[in-house]
């Protein structure tokens, strides 16, 4: 397993502040990893609202299965994650081994069991023991915290292949007050979230309904996690769960789409983006940051399943890799995405030099400032078909040495 | 560019005999390669029958366009190939070319020029001159040959990455008449053919209409070449032709249901499915052999679907590269291959060993036939989705670092 950091990193982890009703402690839990906290448990104030959106994967993992269910309540008080065994494809044994989990939480955090949230992440497959994090948690109560120290010991507890955790903060006034919001993600490889990333955990003070949480985090998600890849793998377990406890003090909303919630949507949406990107920057292998615009396309959809395809292809991924302004594979890649396309209207800009129009290279085409921008970390490709007006941005990392690498050996 | 001989190869490249009505030269055109023949004609007999296959691709080559227009006539006198330029995105410059191209190949064979056909592989969106091809031509004609040295000389003439050359030949019998099928192809990366493999060019003696030529490419290219894939990355130019000389000397056959055709038919069938797993044989970087079976889905386009999601999946093949008999990886890519599964039918299968049912690893499952299987060059997958009659077969090669030093610098 690469253990490298990622080149790609953020300077430093943020400084995440406290959010009145969240504590939280990680532990060591035994199952896989050595040397480090893999566990992490959350509890939260009795009044807090929660939403979320789960992999739409058919062998979606045991603590996927229990957390669709729980959803409709709308109401959270302990949150379980456990990294090394995603507890996935582990038949009814797996569904024993989450409802365990539930009931030790549930009992130390005085609550039921719908109200426990669960998510696991590592090999899929593999057995996991009915009590081998339930009889973890008792011990973890004693040391729950909320200050900045156990935000980035989270972060760090649901790591996998990972190499730097993932968090980020805002503010926003609802009326007068400011709330804050706080998250932490994990992801690395086979991302290509249908509906949220491996694992993504959002927090806020803010009194929210359930059913307002869960509109504006399903329309973010979207344009957030569902728009990033590293791999065009989604996951058994991706998980993007939204908490809000209550505690800052502002009037109640009910509605995603009340006029006080527009500072709050605008930094809700940041910030998951903000948490994607970061999945991306730690993609496996990861040494370029591709940032890719679709425009002029039939529809939304259709630019982003445009943009997607680009995004995936390997030898896009491998070119950019390679610092190989190989243009010609982002024109096969838009030619099998499956929408409408014209080979005569088609323009890509790359790093904001424009390379073809009118079905070919440009007169003059110098690609000098392309490979000079190749050469940076981040990749701008812009893409323009022309037809319509359908927009969407999608974001993923290239495909290296690095990625055979730590996929060849994962379980090793 | 890799040059090792993939570890995949054959022994050694068929000897094909001669196909009465059909002569071949091959040159080097000085468009890209040095020091080896790049450029193929082959010129064919008044009377020859051609079907063909092309790529879906809405961004597809010139020589594609002219291709799809000319083959509703069903008849062929030359057939132009060049490797090292695909001759794709060069607007309408390129279509300028495959005209300049066709003229000069139809003045040579006395034809009418939509009784040329051309196929170009290589580099996207380059310029090629108008005469670069059509200027090679006019030497070539006094060293047209029928040989089994013109077979292999024209199937090296159309590689690319290729590190070995793909030929196959199957005889069979209509009404008493003994009839030769003889087809070479090329293809090692962006290879997802949508129709076809990159390049194929079948030829036979036997004397079939069009028509029925069509028939029986459409169908059988359905389970061949577009059951393969190395990358997921569909081309721009893939082409698959079929012509028929009508020298053998049998009844001429108008229909592809016609009795005295079946033994044709399986020949047909198992030649393109040879050369299609040539192919994938020398997929980019690759080092083992994959073959899916899925069977028990809903449909066969729902098992084609699912196989070909696992097939692509860069998580499965890294960990095949690996040996690593990390099975979690073909339940996560047959949970998002978007047709119904259902967790607790699924039984997986990895050369011989069943490794899960009812939802998690079979009871007492012992990993070390399957790893010891993975060891191997060939690596046979074999999913039940225990839902329905729907069954697929697909083929596909691991993920190395072979296909990203191929493809990090493919144009240098």
């Amino acid at each position: 397993m690469a253990t490298t950091l990622s080149p790609l990193a953020p300077a430093s982890f943020p400084t995440l502040p406290p959010i009145a009703g969240v504590r939280i402690a990680t532990a060591n839990s035994g199952i896989r990893y050595k040397g480090r906290d893999d566990l992490l448990l959350a509890v939260l104030d009795p009044g807090t609202s929660v939403a979320g959106v789960l992999t739409r994967s058919l062998t979606c993992s045991a603590p996927v299965i229990w957390c669709r269910d729980s959803l409709p309540k709308g109401s959270a008080r302990a949150v379980v994650v456990n990294a090394g065994n995603a507890n996935a494809f582990t038949g009814k044994a797996g569904d024993a081994t989450v409802q365990a989990t539930v009931d030790a939480a549930a009992e130390l955090a005085g609550c039921a069991p719908d109200e426990v949230y669960i998510a696991s992440t590592g090999v899929i497959g593999i057995p996991l023991a009915a009590d081998a994090i339930g009889k973890c948690l008792a011990p973890m109560v004693p040391t729950l915290a909320a200050d900045s120290a156990a935000w980035e010991k989270a972060a760090r507890a649901i790591m996998t292949t990972d190499t730097f955790p993932k968090g980020s903060v805002r503010t926003a006034r609802i009326g007068g007050t400011t709330v804050t919001i706080a998250g932490f993600a994990k992801g690395s490889g086979m991302i290509a979230p249908d509906m949220a990333t491996m694992l993504g955990f959002v927090f806020t003070d803010a009194a929210i309904a359930a059913t307002a949480l869960q509109d504006m985090l399903s329309e973010f998600t979207e344009r957030t996690f569902n728009a990033v890849t590293v791999d065009g793998d989604t996951s058994t377990s991706d998980t993007l769960l939204l908490f809000a406890t209550g505690k800052a003090g502002n009037a109640p909303v009910s509605s995603a789409d009340a006029a006080e919630l527009a500072e709050f949507r605008a930094a809700l949406e940041d910030l998951l983006l903000d948490l994607a990107l970061q999945v991306v920057r730690d993609g496996e292998g990861a040494t370029k940051f591709i940032a890719i615009t679709v425009r002029g396309a039939d529809s939304d959809a259709a630019a982003k399943r445009i943009g997607m395809t680009v995004a995936n292809s390997p030898l896009v991924k491998t070119a950019i890799a390679g610092e190989d302004a190989n243009w010609g594979r982002i024109v096969a890649a838009i030619g099998r995405a499956g929408e409408r396309a014209d080979r005569d209207l088609i323009r890509i800009t790359v790093g904001g030099t424009l390379i073809c129009a009118e079905g070919m290279e440009v007169p003059g085409y110098d690609e000098t400032p392309v490979t000079a921008h190749m050469k940076g970390k981040e990749v701008d490709i812009d893409i323009d078909l022309g037809l319509g007006k359908g927009t969407a941005k999608v974001w993923t990392c290239d495909l290296t040495h690095g990625y055979i690498d730590i996929n060849g050996s994962y379980r090793s």
